[in-house]
């Protein structure tokens, strides 16, 4: 089909945007092309926030056509977790014809070469910003998160996440030439001289199966990782959340379309309520590579029967700080509260378990009691989220009834340091919010160990006593090496624990956060910069981004001839 | 302890020569730092053609002692393919001593960092270098290579190959950078400052699973990659070749222990007649990486039962040669008669299936039909062999019972082309040496297909009619699919027909050669140039040397901090 898009055009906007990505991750200075604040948007063809609502507004009720091969039904059934029932319908496929039809066009995909796939991705990417507005609506009444969040994490974050991994794919096919002249001399006799062809060609068609809490930041690493790599690409949403990434298929099938390629190398498969379609697609002979973000249960089935498939998983972990010593009691409290707030903690990085030594820290405000940092913790929370309305823009809504339970149910588990607090939404009564509990445990009693080492998804944390650094050094070691972490925090003025909890985390393969006190929370990580999990934990099997996560995603076929 | 060789002095003597295998990877040109001619060793501390004869014949009857920790006995009962009784005896291993006294030395080894890393493994290759011809004769008198292969192919080339696995593993963990500073602008407000560190850590202990045939070739890319990436390695032999790696072992734990490392870092598991340890390594939770060469049944148990460990295997294959037309019959039959004969095809590179029309082939000296090109390659290959000191010098020896028991089946496959011969050979009347045999099949027939769509390891090849190119791309489509291919060669004069091998090629991720007729064949690759398999068909799960290859033996731990 004729292009509207031809690639010099692509190459020539984009390529620019690719260089500074590539000498990103190469510096892991800070960097991003996407903007997060909201008044960047509105200009240059992009939504501004009222154009993003209403946007989002007039995709309520409606069926989002994708004009999917195969589609032999409609399927809708989300509701916010703001109590609003978004009512949009997406078609659901018959895979025997849609996979098939995927596969048709990778061909030209993959002689496109990488340098065009990648401008390609870009401009999938230029055309989700230019939307950000309307996809923070749509992440926001999927995930629950509060609107600056689903903003700034479903927007720019997770487009820095998604360019990281085009960025990653494409310095991976190209280390290789495309061509090269080998001439092996033979003493006295002609040289042996070969001319060589090498070509990155895909696995097959790539399975993002993605999550309810973070559908676009965690789903675009492993979409625009296959994609870039010359692979098809299909997005099975999680059925809670379904919204963001018919979005993002939308986009990518215009994008795809205009400049010259098969749309249907990108689709969505959504599913019925029940259908567990996933275990289904996952051992599919035509799926080779598959991204998954969710529970350790399902995350091990599919290591286990995806054997076809390159399997990359993020799963349960649970996370460590310990609190050992400080020189800024102030920020230090400051800095966990926000950490065990933001989005009710219902993120894969927030951290769960507080390890306090039982005969107290000390700190610049002098020697502080295990129940003085309890009760001082409480108070930076209820602090920060004591007015309501900045409660609500920190919080967000809780998820799903699970996340709810487990939370009440936690107040059980311990002595109550903070107690979780109902508040109500002014503009969505249909929203479940609730401030974190903070439960005291003691480390050293058996009966507390089946608390604090299992994952307790949402806003609950615990603070354990343990005996010493040492300890809680130990602990760690054992929560990282049996139950993963995806981050780890420390607070400590001590040199050597410093370098005892350092050396924790390199031998179990965690990433460490040390003494935050200001801006930076250990639940949150910078595309270009920090790796998101490690893949050498039981928390997750890849860390996002680096070259583990891309190379295997295509392989470099030789085709070599006399010269 | 004390280092008698610093890093320092190590990086002097070695980063020009990393250097320049760097630049090799990336411009895929020819290079080698390690001479294929005889005459090259005897100097420069390296032994020559004699030397090395009498220090392997002073291996004979002798105990090889590692001085490993857990030794508990001696094993020994390798029998060269050419009728010597090795009777070399190796160490024992107590596993749950061996083990954890392998991870003793990780931490220093990982502090070391890439470069450092690097160049120990370069010096390793340096002192196997110089012990080239000593090394020629074990990997003969275990694999049953003629001696000029043993040397080339177990010296130099699997120095090569090595060396590309370091070249690779070092480049992977510089690509990010040791320190970053991270400064994120707040608009008005002061900047977020984090100072980060980022460090490369090993997974664990590398098992290498070495194979009969070629067991330094083989074996030394998974080697040095573990190894250059921080991992420990042991080294688990066939027990029919035991010496080429164990004499690599010794080598690489003096150069650990001179370089201030701890030698444990490398270490041997020989094991006694029947014990099959390597099932019980493969699952032993210190392993975390694992590099296998051998048959499809034990790898395919390998990727399905070692979880615990990141599997790299390569299996068995069928590789095919689509003959359809030629404008050089004669150097097309010289060369195909080089590559069925080498090393009487115990190569998993050899060819097995010649794909010919059976209505016959256009050539440069006229059309052919399929019985005279059955006829021409079978006085091909008696041309080649017709002497039988030259025959002894291409043959080598049959490796162990079970080729000779195929061999001597083929012929009752089908209509004999060219029959095996029996050769003595004039230094070991022990040896077992036979010519490769022809079969000629036809590839309509369905009970001819239960021959040819099987591995027939050895020196059988089958001539398989072929209704037209078309008939003969689908096969190879097929047979690479269904059973894999390391490699595919074709001969062609006909653009379109070159189109349709090569489509069929990249679609099923082979390395495919284009009408050699020289002194390349499609048998042999070259490191730093050509890759060995491709990692996406059954064959094998991975390639040397690429990215995938290496990029998972280690993980990036993250250290962050405010500036």
């Amino acid at each position: 089909m004729a292009a509207e898009l031809t690639a010099h055009e692509l190459i020539a906007r984009h390529r620019p945007t690719l260089d500074q990505a590539l000498d990103a991750i190469r510096t892991r200075a800070y960097w991003s092309p996407h903007p997060e604040h909201p008044k960047a948007y509105g200009e240059n063809g992009s939504l501004d926030m009222a154009a993003g609502k209403a946007a989002f507004d007039a995709l309520l009720g409606a069926r989002l056509d994708l004009d999917q091969p195969g589609t032999d039904g409609w399927v809708d059934g989300e509701t916010s977790p703001y109590g609003v029932d978004l009512g949009v319908s997406y078609p659901h496929a018959d895979l025997d014809v849609l996979l098939p039809a995927m596969k048709a066009g990778m061909r030209a995909w993959r002689d496109a070469g990488a340098e065009t796939r990648a401008v390609v991705c870009l401009e999938i990417l230029k055309r989700i910003s230019d939307r950000t507005m309307e996809f923070a609506q749509a992440v926001m009444h999927t995930s629950g998160q509060a609107f600056m969040m689903a903003f700034q994490a479903g927007g720019p974050h997770a487009q820095d996440r998604g360019m990281e991994a085009v960025a990653y794919a494409y310095v991976e096919q190209v280390r290789t030439p495309d061509t090269a002249e080998w001439t092996k001399p033979q003493g006295k006799r002609d040289p042996l001289a070969l001319t060589k062809r090498f070509v990155p060609v895909p696995r097959g068609i790539g399975l993002v199966i993605g999550c309810n809490t973070f559908p676009t930041w965690n789903g675009y690493p492993g979409l625009f990782a296959s994609l870039a790599t010359g692979n098809a690409v299909l997005v099975k949403p999680h059925p809670r959340a379904v919204l963001p990434l018919a979005l993002t298929v939308q986009v990518a099938r215009q994008v795809l379309a205009e400049a010259g390629f098969d749309p249907n190398l990108v689709a969505l498969a959504a599913e019925r309520p029940g259908e567990g379609i996933a275990k289904t697609l996952a051992t599919r002979p035509e799926i080779r590579i598959i991204d998954y973000t969710g529970s350790t249960e399902f995350g091990d089935w599919l290591e286990s029967n995806a054997r076809q498939a390159k399997v990359y998983t993020e799963k349960a972990g649970v996370n460590t700080v310990i609190v050992e010593s400080t020189d800024d009691y102030k920020g230090m409290l400051s800095n966990l509260a926000f950490s065990l707030s933001l989005y009710s903690g219902q993120m894969c990085t927030t951290p769960q378990n507080l390890l306090v030594p039982r005969d107290g820290i000390s700190t610049d405000q002098g020697p502080k009691s295990f129940d003085e940092v309890a009760a001082d913790l409480a108070k930076a929370v209820d602090g920060l989220l004591g007015d309501d309305a900045r409660a609500n823009a920190l919080l967000g809504a809780i998820v799903n009834p699970d996340v709810k339970a487990r939370l009440e149910a936690a107040a059980g588990l311990g002595e109550v340091a903070l107690a979780s607090r109902e508040i109500t939404h002014p503009d969505f009564p249909g929203a479940v919010v609730r401030t974190p509990v903070v439960v005291k445990l003691d480390g050293a009693k058996p009966d507390a160990e089946a608390a604090y080492m299992s994952e307790c998804f949402g806003p609950v944390s615990f603070l354990v006593a343990v005996d010493s650094a040492a300890d809680a050094t130990e602990l760690l070691r054992r929560t990282i090496r049996e139950k993963g972490a995806m981050t780890v925090g420390a607070y400590t003025t001590s040199p050597e624990v410093e370098e005892a909890v350092q050396e924790v985390c390199l031998e179990e393969a965690a990433q460490l956060s040390l003494n935050l006190t200001g801006g930076v929370y250990v639940n949150q990580t910078a595309a270009f910069s920090d790796f998101h999990g490690s893949g050498g934990n039981p928390a997750a099997n890849a860390a996002l981004c680096d070259g583990a996560f891309v190379a295997g995603r295509f392989r470099v076929i030789e085709v070599r001839r006399e010269a």
